[in-house]
């Protein structure tokens, strides 16, 4: 596999044009250094406005027997019915800030199959329980895989200049917060939080869960936490990542599902991070370890903890605001304005 | 004077309306408190999308003589210019993020009446040294102040229902950071920063300015720091966050010189603060200690430190997204999605 390379040439240029608009050097903070940071993927010196894709990809957890959500499973097959409807947090996001949203079932309990407007390419009804077996099998994991990567490739295909993964599934922080915890060495008592607001008794059953889990994957031959820990929507949201970087597109990471799955294409290929930005920290305790494992620095804090790709559209705005800044501000030779005191 | 009420049977609607929402609860984290503020200050549970307004204030400032700054003067004047031509970082964000733009010649040292695009109202040709004299007569200020409450207030005439106000200003980090010291309690070293990035020499000597100032002011018979301290153009934006809040329309704040604006507004009338939204913290220093007296919290952290009402402006896709997210996402009932766990 190949991991498309940063462009260094227009990385210099992009810090060369951004010291010559008209503002004191570095006084646009953040924002000069995102123009540049796309500058480098693009490989423009003054890079293209973002067509931005949003891909949901939807799996249920076994691992949710133990009593570790909020929520009941059948939750993941109704929301998608609620993407399906436009009626659901990322839809409103995505219309708001122009993004294209594909929704895909790749590994729903529930038969999703009369729900029209999403992709269906279910590999496997939901997840095994993690305490007790591994979540899926070695083709199982591929597939999932090879659905992000269809959708990457597609996206691309169609115009995508950057592409945001979303997840949806109950249960999915209890698998991601064994995988971070197998991926980026940490304690489960320092990773797992609570989810979509699960009281006290879910907490530690959550908490012991993941313990259980960890333990078991550690007996086991397989030495893929993806398979042994993870999810159907996870392991494809890795897919999707992996081929964004390898065919040259930026990825907007979102909250913890999406750190876990970040971590996993990086155990792949650790230049797959050079085509991450992380958007936002979640209010979920094990995000921000997570980013720091991926060698990231999230954008904004704004206590979310929703999933579904929410945090990355929500940033988009800032984003496209930071290349129309680099890309139309006048520079001082033209504008006719002093550059510092020469008295 | 009065302050508009802010509404709270409406803020109690939308609380309830974000709890029925199709996600967890809280889960929207920030973004939910945006909506039900908004809600709070339109007087309606589901608030209108944004119309804003920005409008930039510019004066000059007698300080400079003093060596406080790494731009000279006349750079306010050039700005000018570069607004008018739509050069400048807050036209590409005003164009960027759907608002209205007026520049307006409250105190600029120059002649600027051959610049068409923006509006004349120059009260007098830059403040007086601070160290040495009051930064205006008493006439003067109330005229800024007028100033500033008739761009309010035409605004809002024309649709607007939130409003930005922006700052130009060679020297007014200086200014801005003595009307802190004054109002909110706080030594020079503690809030003195680099302006627009000022070497150490520059440093000392505008630390020396402010305490000088600060020490004059106190010898002087006038009670109003923004007479003896401020600038023409930090007066006006504390008439139009006045006026805001008197005809009821939310204010977004900006950065450092904004909240020196705020305090001034804040200590003619302290209800005037329940209608300010804190967008960003700015990398100057007392920025965050001003926005604690003023009891605010920012949204974003950027490390900008332009002005301009950048910082406001740029946040104004996320206030959109709240909205949007409040107005357009189904409920658990109308999507038949389940809440919480029953079994």
């Amino acid at each position: 596999m190949s991991v498309a390379k940063i462009d260094v040439v227009a990385l210099d240029a992009a810090r060369k044009r951004q010291d010559s608009l008209t503002k004191p050097q570095g006084s646009l903070g953040n924002l000069e250094d995102i123009a540049c940071w796309f500058a480098a993927r693009q490989g423009k010196e003054v890079p293209d406005m973002l067509r931005p894709h949003i891909c949901v990809f939807a799996g249920d957890h076994g691992v949710v027997a133990e009593g570790v959500s909020a929520f009941p499973s059948v939750v993941t097959a109704e929301m998608l019915k609620n993407f399906a409807a436009g009626g659901a947090a990322i839809n409103v996001l995505a219309k708001q800030n122009a993004a294209s949203l594909t929704v895909v079932d790749v590994g729903v309990q529930s038969d999703v199959l009369t729900i029209e407007g999403i992709e269906h390419a279910k590999v496997r009804a939901g997840t095994g329980n993690i305490t007790k077996e591994a979540a899926m099998t070695e083709w199982e994991y591929w597939q999932a895989v090879a659905v992000g990567e269809e959708q990457a490739e597609k996206a691309i295909a169609d115009g995508a200049n950057i592409l945001v993964a979303g997840d949806m599934g109950i249960g999915n922080t209890t698998s991601s917060a064994a995988l971070i915890c197998e991926l980026a060495l940490f304690t489960p008592e320092e990773v797992v939080g609570r989810g979509t607001g699960v009281d006290d008794e879910a907490y530690q059953l959550k908490l012991k869960a993941v313990r259980c889990a960890l333990q078991r994957a550690q007996r086991t031959p397989s030495k893929d936490a993806m398979r042994e820990l993870g999810g159907l929507e996870i392991a494809a949201m890795a897919g999707y990542y992996r081929a964004a970087a390898r065919l040259g597109v930026p990825i907007l990471l979102d909250g913890f599902i999406s750190a876990a799955a970040a971590l996993a294409a990086v155990a792949w290929d650790a230049r797959i991070s050079g085509w991450m930005l992380a958007t936002h920290v979640s209010q979920e305790k094990g995000h921000v370890l997570a980013l720091n494992a991926l060698g990231l620095e999230p954008l904004l804090d704004m206590n979310m903890r929703l999933g579904e790709g929410s945090g990355a559209a929500l940033i988009l705005p800032l984003l496209q605001s930071a290349i129309a800044l680099h890309r139309d501000m006048a520079n001082f030779e033209s504008a006719g304005v002093s550059d510092k005191n020469e008295g």
